[in-house]
């Protein structure tokens, strides 16, 4: 078990690691994307006071040597699920399961689109992570919705369990199963209907009657694997300390909005650390 | 005139210069205390990102290099008095007069006791500037509650245009003043006494009927100078643009409330530069 699991590897997660360090907490980094993060593609950067005259990558580099010399883990896994126990919380990757007690969302710029109903149904019928939920659709009907083709294997394994699957690919691709129960669609997905729970799947000619809908991204940002996570125009919804709406789950940098700056991201991950290891003490206290 | 005035020479107040600067504004610091503040203090720093194994001094010097470099003046003066003026603000300093459009407050962690009253009855009869404000109580009744022997001087200017002065010292010394329409008297301040303006100040044995108090502190914090600026908890109340309750006024670093860090001060003071910019940018388009 973690202290503190942070989602993010860029300047806020870094930031928040190091402070949740110093005091002395048992944390873990998931950055399944540094290579890929906003700061690198910085060309010129003169705003991070201390550092005039920089670039992304020299930045990056510094920043990443500091939390090496605190021999923090940085665990390159995508979370494909994140389950609130109250207390705890458990966080799904493909190569695992992790439990942590207070968590970081330190995910940058939210960058996936949803469609109308997905987050509203979420945990209602909708999922991320075919692999974690599917055994609760035994016998039911169920749709894929696949931005890769990283898709197939999982409809693959629902059609095993489940009484029908559809497979929608956002990809340009001949596809073939070897199950009968699958069925090939391809149409652009308009909206997931249901009031308690999933419905049907709107599409653009036809509406399938189902139980369930996956929606298997290259990226789910993990402010939309966490039902209830207050959104505020986009953004995930903070107060001053960085507390989300959620007990345990604070927030930093970019994902809780604009300005998109380094320092902003920087003081906001202490502010983040700072407010968990707070978190964790009472609760530690209270135990 | 500026576009904007800093008040405060620390991680937050030089973070906003240099982000006001960047982009073509007009910028001024006030760091009468850079000599003093708190981050020198440090001996062992961590925790500012990109900066492992530091210390105040060697950060400090980093920052002033940062700003040095942007050629960002930086006055040692101290603020005694700030005027109001809906699109623009007047500084008053021992040494002279200075107008900004938006206003940036980064004095660090507020120091400064007040007594019940003061800040109520603030631009109402309370005051902590007497060479600013003496000419309104021409021929009236006031009292100087000083901290230092350099209320003496003010307290002989004001004896030349009241027609009395309470000379109240919270410093040990034997006083003599020619004036013969001051007295002095060593008693605790209770409270200023006041509906709409102030009424009288009560001491711990007697009540001295008055129209004016003028505090001479030390130091005040700007947020003390502005009359109705919003205070929670002791510090200045922001959002998360780091913008106060008052048009143009901003705020950031350790005076807007912990933690007392330096990368939350960096983060606040870049977000408060570009918000005031932002506000800066409006008003001259609307005009």
């Amino acid at each position: 078990m973690y202290d503190i699991a942070i989602i993010g590897a860029g300047p806020a997660g870094l930031s928040a690691a190091i402070n949740c360090k110093i005091r002395n907490k048992n944390v873990v980094i998931f950055g399944g994307a540094i290579e890929s993060t906003d700061l690198l593609k910085a060309s010129h950067m003169d705003n991070y006071l201390g550092f005039p005259d920089s670039t992304g990558i020299v930045l990056q580099e510094k920043f990443l040597q500091h939390v090496a010399k605190f021999s923090i883990e940085i665990k390159k896994e995508k979370i494909l699920a994140i389950y609130d126990y109250g207390d705890q919380f458990q966080l799904t990757t493909k190569e695992g399961e992790y439990i942590s007690r207070g968590l970081i969302i330190a995910t940058g710029i939210p960058k996936t689109k949803t469609v109308e109903g997905e987050r509203e149904l979420l945990g209602k019928g909708v999922g991320y992570c075919a692999t974690c939920d599917g055994p609760l659709y035994k016998g039911k009907i169920v749709a894929i919705v696949a931005d890769t083709e990283e898709g197939e294997e999982e409809c693959e394994f629902l059609s095993e369990l489940c009484s029908k699957v559809y497979y929608i690919p956002k990809y340009k691709q001949e596809i073939e199963f070897k199950s009968d129960n699958i069925e090939i669609l391809y149409e652009k997905v308009e909206r997931v209907i249901g009031e308690k729970k999933v419905e049907a799947l709107k599409l653009e000619t036809r509406t399938l009657e189902l139980d369930g809908v996956f929606f298997l991204k290259k990226n789910v940002p993990p402010s939309q694997l966490i039902t209830d996570l207050r959104i505020e125009n986009k953004f995930i919804g903070v107060d001053r300390n960085m507390a989300t709406n959620i007990a345990g789950i604070f927030a930093a940098g970019d994902c809780t909005g604009k300005p998109f700056q380094v320092a902003k991201a920087v003081g906001e991950g202490t502010v983040a650390g700072l407010s968990c290891v707070s978190y964790i003490d009472k609760l530690k206290k209270s135990n």
